[in-house]
């Protein structure tokens, strides 16, 4: 079976778990009325199910490269056409170059379906909206005038090219050099992990190109941003060449490029040597956006094992050894164990995505007096989305290949197919150990710790909320979400925290997690009357989150706070011995 | 880098954490003697290194059917003539049929040796080690002297034939019939999942077929299993055809095939209608096998990421921003805990697989009245071997991906590879699951839960040799073990152990790493001036394992105990809307 968009589930989210209506009052979002709100939903929903979700499969044939250009697998011209004549790629550009203005958790939730329907495809609308971005952000109104308008109809795309095979997670290291020609520049140089660096879906690519000017400072403070065209307004080609094609082990119908860039002609975008702050201007919803990829590949992944488990008859249940009808796997207890902790991690990286989505509107949206506090509640989030989202899409599609029992090592399930194509998501827009870096670096740091303390304050309000073992459970959590923060906040060593930094934002997350879904398993339950099967189904799979999986953070706190000492223990030599 | 064979971690686990000297002192492996099995491990540590493991990579390109015959990878073939020549393949086998009649425990270090160097071409060898002892425990004195010879030789290699596409852990649902004729049978039905079943090393392929007479009972009491060649005496085919090869997610270099037999002549193997039971005598080696094959994989995959890790200069230590010279990324504290992770969790797992094998040893090698103990820890330690094994080899691949960052999923550095190929070690041999329910079922009612408190109460003696934070560790995860135990033991229905199962097992194979890696400490503390550098690793990887990872079990303890209702609160209308 393919992917069908989980509407309910994504209106649930937004309205009781996220609380999204908040951003409806708002003067920015006036737009963003709950009529025109639920229209854009069923429209993706529509869209994703009816015509992406059947590219999933046949796409991991794979792109190719032939004579020079990438050709597509199959369908995906006509999936990527449709979403371009829909208007998608401009669901929260500004109206006044074609957008639709509408908020990032509206896009979000447009992004988590893509990324369900087909993630390689998806990657390409995805690299787009983070150049419109930073276009709308950055680039000069003669720049946004002759780009956004394109990009934000679809009739060309968008790329980023940060990586250099010596500076990968070390952007500062690059080497593409740009010379400044005139009024413009000419960038020389090799780009690696070019996502949809080239393709035969669009009339023009553009590539957004770090490079650094001959004259400057050395390191991330020596860094411009070009825009370069694939044809140059005479249709002339610009000196991009596409060199190869990684052999990845997913993600095969996204072209992943390695790119020559030959004196090619680019357009600066910001100031010079300002480069990385303008990628970083984005990095936030470019970070949400790769956590949502986690989250709509275990939402499909999720969907896809639940057909087979409730298809697929074997064996009879245990205790009843007498009966003679064979059952469903979804019967045997293990198999019902690991569908249910799919379904709850599921609406676990969704709570934390749509959440993170909120503040990083909100930041935008709010009074004034408000917004500071939602960027850095925003701020904080990100790395747990990013880093969250994608754990739960591993996790998620590797229970999905074992719920398939032999057949999920079978390609043609497709079951596989999510397990391998997610798995670069930890690693991609900041591995995330990178992520976890920033957490405990930048994001605690940025306030002394006030965020992270106003996340608790807020988590124990929830608490006081919660009865019997929910309660019980929340406090555990609590607690060491609490611990670990006081003593990440007491470390003046830098290494002492980074040495926690991944168990400390596993344990944030798990305590966000946790409250987002007792937050909303209490809306749930005020609403049961209206529709009990969904609404006890919300409360059934957020207790289940809470008993089940939420302990783990006890475990990660543990080693969280263990400091670096035992990181360290062996020496290089006896590392290889 | 390549695969090099771990010798000196080998043998300190087997003298110092499984402690095998108490084998040599047994009549039964009297020919064990300290300087055969390290001659053994020498050997067989120089093949690996030297002859299989550049198969490795090559390998991925994958077995192919060409006109109805399985080709091998280049170089497979002579990988393979390298083993049997050797004399590998008869390592645990009878004397008088050519074997060399050592313990498990040694085939159990070859064997991950094997697994680590080149998984796919090791299953080839696994499966007629399989077979040998099938044929050794049941067969008549004609059909061993026709077959084991041939197969300990590693002329002709052996096969499994259990798995139907209506029966795969429900094995009672198999169809392939047998019909008597004369003193033999006649075999016809379609059998799936072969691992080997077909290919182009050896001169004649030994199937071991389940199949149903027709006057059988119905269900898994009506099974009988057959002995099924390739060709017959006369060289002639006898019916069994390869239909085709899965397109598999990993392991390509072995050929997973749909075998076809028509009125293909078979000989019975043990008595009509116990063909499971000849198979169930062999299953605790082969699970242990399978969990081997986790800890091969994480042992090379560990050694592929630190390569990496090493060479791979990115970015400056963080409190450090003065310093100019970029620093091997094993020097960023995220990726050192992933490093130090590997290390112990796949010391974790060796430690399990080869006190199992230990253990399985002593219940035929101990004195007479002891036996009976050994072979029950024997049982109810080979499903911690096999699920915490293969967990341990999916759980390390999936770190050596993100150890190598973008590099991870591009598939020429074959980080990528050893993720792919492990996953399916989880789900063959009884899926993880089905060893779950194995355990809380058969293994804690065979006596009442005796040998469950015969491990707590080796935990509890090991636990009071220990010291400070490291005592503190253990208590915990023992607490943990003890309080899943009593509640499982407690538990009359079986739904209710079987929902808490995975986690439980977690469980227990956390207690029982923890205190055989603690044990192992101790020992390296003793030895510690005859070579500190390899013994002070040693302590601190086991203190490794005992802060950082040991505290999972607690998670995993909390959720064991929580009953099935929970798993059963949706109905299936409300997983599927």
């Amino acid at each position: 079976m393919s992917y069908s968009a989980p509407l309910k589930d994504i209106r649930f989210c937004l309205a009781h778990v996220a609380q999204t209506q908040a951003l409806n009052g708002t003067e920015l979002f006036a737009e963003a009325t709950d009529e025109t709100v639920d229209a854009v939903l069923i429209e993706m929903g529509r869209l994703t199910t009816e015509t992406l979700a059947p590219l999933q499969m046949p796409g991991d044939a794979g792109s190719r490269l032939v004579d020079g250009v990438v050709r597509t697998p199959e369908g995906y011209k006509e999936g990527y056409q449709a979403l371009a004549e829909g208007g998608w790629m401009g669901l929260a550009a500004a109206p006044e170059f074609g957008g639709m203005g509408l908020p990032l958790t509206v896009q979000t939730a447009v992004n988590e379906m893509q990324a369900g329907a087909c993630l390689s495809l998806s990657l390409c609308p995805l690299m787009t909206q983070g150049s419109i971005e930073a276009f709308s952000a950055h680039a000069s109104p003669e720049l946004q005038e002759k780009y956004l308008a394109k990009m934000i109809s679809g009739e060309w795309s968008g790329t980023m090219n940060l990586t250099e095979p010596q500076a990968g997670s070390d952007v500062g290291a690059l080497i593409t050099k740009a010379e400044r020609d005139g009024d413009a520049y000419r960038i020389t140089g090799q780009k690696i992990y070019i996502s949809w660096g080239d393709h035969d879906m669009v009339d023009n690519i553009v590539h957004l190109v770090l490079a650094r000017l001959p004259d400057a400072p050395s390191g991330s403070k020596g860094i411009s941003l070009f825009v370069v065209p694939k044809y140059l307004d005479d249709g002339s080609e610009n000196g991009v060449k596409t060199v190869s094609l990684e052999h990845k082990m997913g993600l095969h119908g996204s072209p992943t490029c390695v790119l020559a860039y030959e004196n090619a002609h680019g357009w600066l975008v910001g100031e010079e040597n300002k480069g990385l702050a303008c990628m970083f201007t984005m990095m936030n919803n470019a970070r949400l956006g790769v956590g949502v990829e986690g989250l709509g590949t275990a939402e499909a992944a999720t969907q896809h094992a639940l057909a087979y488990a409730t298809d697929r008859v074997q064996g009879k249940v245990a205790p009843r050894e007498g009966q003679s009808l064979g059952i469903a796997i979804i019967d045997h207890p293990d198999v019902r164990r690991m569908m249910m902790e799919m379904k709850a991690r599921t609406e676990a990286a969704r709570a934390i995505c749509y959440d993170t989505a909120k503040a990083l509107d909100m930041a935008h949206a709010a009074p004034e007096d408000e917004r500071d506090q939602w960027a850095r509640r925003g701020a904080f989030l990100t790395p747990l989305a990013k880093s969250y989202g994608t754990y739960t899409g591993m996790k998620v599609a590797e229970a999905g290949v074992q719920v398939h029992g032999g057949m999920g090592f079978i390609e043609e399930t497709g079951a596989a197919q999510y397990y391998r194509d997610v798995r670069v998501t930890a690693i991609y827009e900041g591995t995330n150990g990178i992520q976890a870096a920033d957490l405990v670096g930048r994001k605690l740091s940025m306030d002394g710790g006030e965020t992270a303390r106003a996340i608790l304050a807020g988590a124990a309000a929830e608490m006081e909320k919660a009865d019997g073992a929910l309660m019980d459970s929340l406090k555990q959590v609590y607690k060491a979400a609490q611990d670990t923060t006081t003593w990440m906040l007491a470390q003046n060593d830098m290494s002492e925290r980074l040495a926690g930094s991944h168990a400390y934002l596993m344990v944030m997350s798990t305590l966000h997690a946790a409250v987002l879904l007792h937050r909303g398993m209490r809306a749930a339950q005020a609403h049961m009357s209206d529709d009990p099967e969904f609404y006890s189904a919300k409360v059934a799979i957020a207790a289940y989150f809470l008993a089940h999986v939420a302990p783990e953070a006890t475990g990660y706190a543990a080693s969280a706070m263990q400091g670096s000492e035992l990181h360290y223990a062996l020496t290089p030599q006896q590392f290889a011995s």
